[in-house]
């Protein structure tokens, strides 16, 4: 089964920014300009984890990775302009 | 009882960007440029996002909100350089 997990990065470097948003995008759902949330099975998750710790420098680079259980996703709440209406579907349960 | 938060925002404007931040400190611990983490009781989540809703242009700046329940707290990971050491004791539940 899948659980949401929300991916927020700090990358100063453009291009290594670049890439780990373009490897995100194939993932899951781009909410923010730093942060992702996706769908992913454990094992996904660490295919994830292994590619993203590929494109990155970890003495200056950080990704965090955040669980959030099935209870907690229709308690996610925003400010501002929203994800597009069309991505309500990424909240129905993985 | 107190829950941990996720606050991020995407904040164009550096001035409305600054003072967010500075609201936010006074909340909880910066752990990316723009995602700080908050132990917070259902009243203080609600005074926090009344706060931070009178600082930004919702047309165009975004604040997302995500609950961490407590037995998600120990599977949040970080690669690079995560959160100072001094800061373990923030992931003891509130």
């Amino acid at each position: 089964m899948s659980n949401l997990y929300l991916i927020a990065y700090d990358i100063s470097h453009r291009q290594r920014h670049y890439r780990v948003a373009r490897e995100l995008e194939g993932w899951g759902l781009r909410v923010q300009e730093s942060v992702f949330e996706c769908w992913l099975t454990a094992p996904k998750l660490t295919e994830l984890r292994r590619n993203l710790a590929r494109l990155i420098d970890p003495r200056c680079d950080l990704i965090r990775y955040y669980p959030l259980c099935p209870k907690d996703v229709p308690l996610i709440r925003t400010l501002g302009p929203a994800t597009r209406a069309s991505d309500v579907s990424h909240y129905q349960l993985g």
